[in-house]
């Protein structure tokens, strides 16, 4: 197998802007992301929003075969254009695994065509993340369910399509469930959706969570590129009866 | 039951402008799918492209359960402020019955996050339809297989996000086969999509097609309106340790 | 539209030897729920373990057009030709609406094809059932979630065949999760499993679960009957080239 | 990645038995498809049905990681308690790829819940199969389409559960269609059903047929194992309020 090339994109604002952002994560998630899932078989960039194209130039994408996306507080600021270039990477088989509040994000709500919107709660509570589909590659190694000590709620009703597959489903301490680990296809691109990740709590850290993203990448990256599956005005298979 | 408010929208230009369409809808095919599948059940409304708002203002959207809709060459003079009307209307709830080359309206495209090519021959040839899906209500009073005898090739690759349920399979002279009536749901609004119906054809003189779209009404109809299923900021169910 | 003829069947052991169960359910669980769902729409028996052939004969069978079910202790008295046969009718169409511990009931279980164990513990607690999917007709009416105060948990890993639909995800105080509406397709039968309704908990008094119930009679019925289509060897629909 | 431990079983009766058959695979289906897919990733052995327990002892049922199974004419000899150890290790996790007629063999039938029945048509005729998931594993390195020039015609109605994935649609000379590529979970093993296969037919020869078995073999292989995940009474994960 080559490796896979991963691209870890961070909106890097909270953690140089705010107190506890910057304390868990000095260099930003998306170093701690890296350092947590580096192995043998990835070769991982990252990108951050400020970077000139947000890191995302056209060569970037070309040659990313799974991308990470983390965002919160400037979906806005992500230039429509290149979120549109990721989207239609994505339909071309680039693989995306949404974190946290990407479920927001510009490239996920038009890869579901729903608003995507949630309930949430600021404050952190505790959480066990259930594993409902064990034979899942998602779910390689991940315990029938681990706990989360402090982590934002994220509660149905969540406005998503149906997922394709319910991988995990995560309790809350304050009465309420999530669909928090999903996935979708979308043309020839595998998206994976995962909530634990907010600025305030450490998840980053958790070893779980980690196996979790790293599991993602393996399975979502293309298995067959480039894509040529046609579309469009057909020549038949058979001779039309008639003619 | 209160009767289901349908409203059957075409783009109505095809028939106006080429002649075969002409001699077969004469007053179009939304007034031929209206006589199809009229009943005490349904309080029907036609709209078209060329009305005031496309016939389509906020009063003819909020008092609408179900919409079919039908376009092919006008897809673009559709205004994209009205397709966002439907979209937003089929995720509070309304029904959406996207018929033939619908595939690539608007609103559909928007509602699947896909871009929805397909592979197409304008050739008209005929065509069995499989119905793998027999206790689905859309699929109530139809035979296990129906011929069409001719309709307009449209066949797989479909890009599509993988349907919440597939109750049709077409089989083509050709040699292609095609998800041709399957279902979606996006927030509160249930979905149908339903492949015949080219404008050289006559599809919807066809018994089993207008028992395969009077079906689809009553399953798209709300079951709950209107919907309060909250999203956003929320207090907690229970009491959160440690507080 | 003619009268739905629902059977409501019970085992009615627990009712009858134990002191808790006898207290709230005095003339049984299927009694019970009998008077909260009834309405002019359904033609409802009830029929027991004790009755000849449990009161499932083969004209009570033949006249059913959806049948509840609610076992626990005695599973195992069920007699296997007798179970065999409700497997035959949901084949043929019959809806069939497993409550509580119905999942480890004969019939459930040869439809399934997987053990359904589950994860349980006895004491009843609190739990919230939270609706996911507001647009499906068993949904209907039932608010975006609504609390148990007691009941029996019900937990993951629930091994069973990825549900067909994902309705309703139950939070348990413990900890735990629970697909705990769901449904299933078998042939021409449809299958909704609902977890509420263990024998010391007052669950059939509680108008959402009740709700639940009679909305997932309506859906389940039959909407063809008698059900020809034909499996088997076949004469084809086009003539096969070469010959 | 250690080997994966493939187990190719058939009943090998046709080929000692029938002219065609013979002539076709003078060794066995089941050494044609051994040849057709051995690499260095897999460790295979194959089994018959005249071995003693058919091939299946305890030992090489607990060394499986994946198995292909071929049966036609001779199901009904298979050993009731060898092929429930088959669906028990399946259950644990063990793949299973049921090859053409292997849709009404025991392990298949006790996995899906239903009878499996399906339209069949002896001669052969010629058959498109179509790939409609491109994304998915099993589709790795397959066309859009490819051409069998004679198969037995498999056709709907096919009485399977819903798929969790459909793959691969064929497109029969004689006017069917047929979902022949389709994966079901059941507890923690992958299913995968392919139809291409007929005794007399060479499709085991045919390139494509082997790459999506290849293919398959990778996908079903057990992504956890020894799986421990949990049934039964349970104590809870957070303190049950009120005690």
């Amino acid at each position: 197998m080559s490796k896979i090339r991963l691209t870890i994109w961070s909106e890097f604002v909270h953690e140089r802007r705010d107190e506890i952002p910057g304390r868990i994560y000095p260099d930003g998630m998306h170093m701690q992301i890296k350092r947590g899932i580096e192995c043998d078989d990835f070769d991982i960039r990252v990108a951050t929003l400020d970077m000139p194209e947000h890191g995302l130039t056209d060569e970037v994408l070309e040659s990313t075969d799974v991308m990470t996306w983390w965002g919160h507080t400037a979906h806005k600021l992500v230039d429509d254009e290149i979120a549109a270039k990721v989207v239609r990477r994505v339909k071309q088989g680039m693989g995306f695994i949404a974190l946290h509040s990407a479920h927001y994000s510009k490239p996920f709500r038009a890869l579901m065509g729903t608003d995507c919107n949630l309930c949430w709660r600021p404050k952190n509570e505790h959480a066990h993340v259930w594993n409902i589909n064990p034979s899942h590659p998602i779910a390689k190694g991940v315990p029938y369910s681990f706990k989360l000590d402090e982590e934002e709620m994220y509660g149905e009703i969540f406005n998503i399509p149906t997922p394709d597959e319910l991988v995990f489903i995560t309790w809350w301490a304050g009465g309420e469930v999530f669909r928090g680990g999903c996935t979708f296809r979308r043309q020839y691109g595998k998206i994976f959706y995962f909530h634990p990740g907010h600025e305030t709590a450490p998840s980053y850290y958790n070893e779980n969570v980690l196996q979790v993203i790293k599991n993602a990448v393996y399975w979502a990256k293309p298995d067959n590129a480039p894509f040529v599956f046609p579309t469009g005005k057909k020549d038949p298979e058979e001779p039309i009866g008639g003619e």
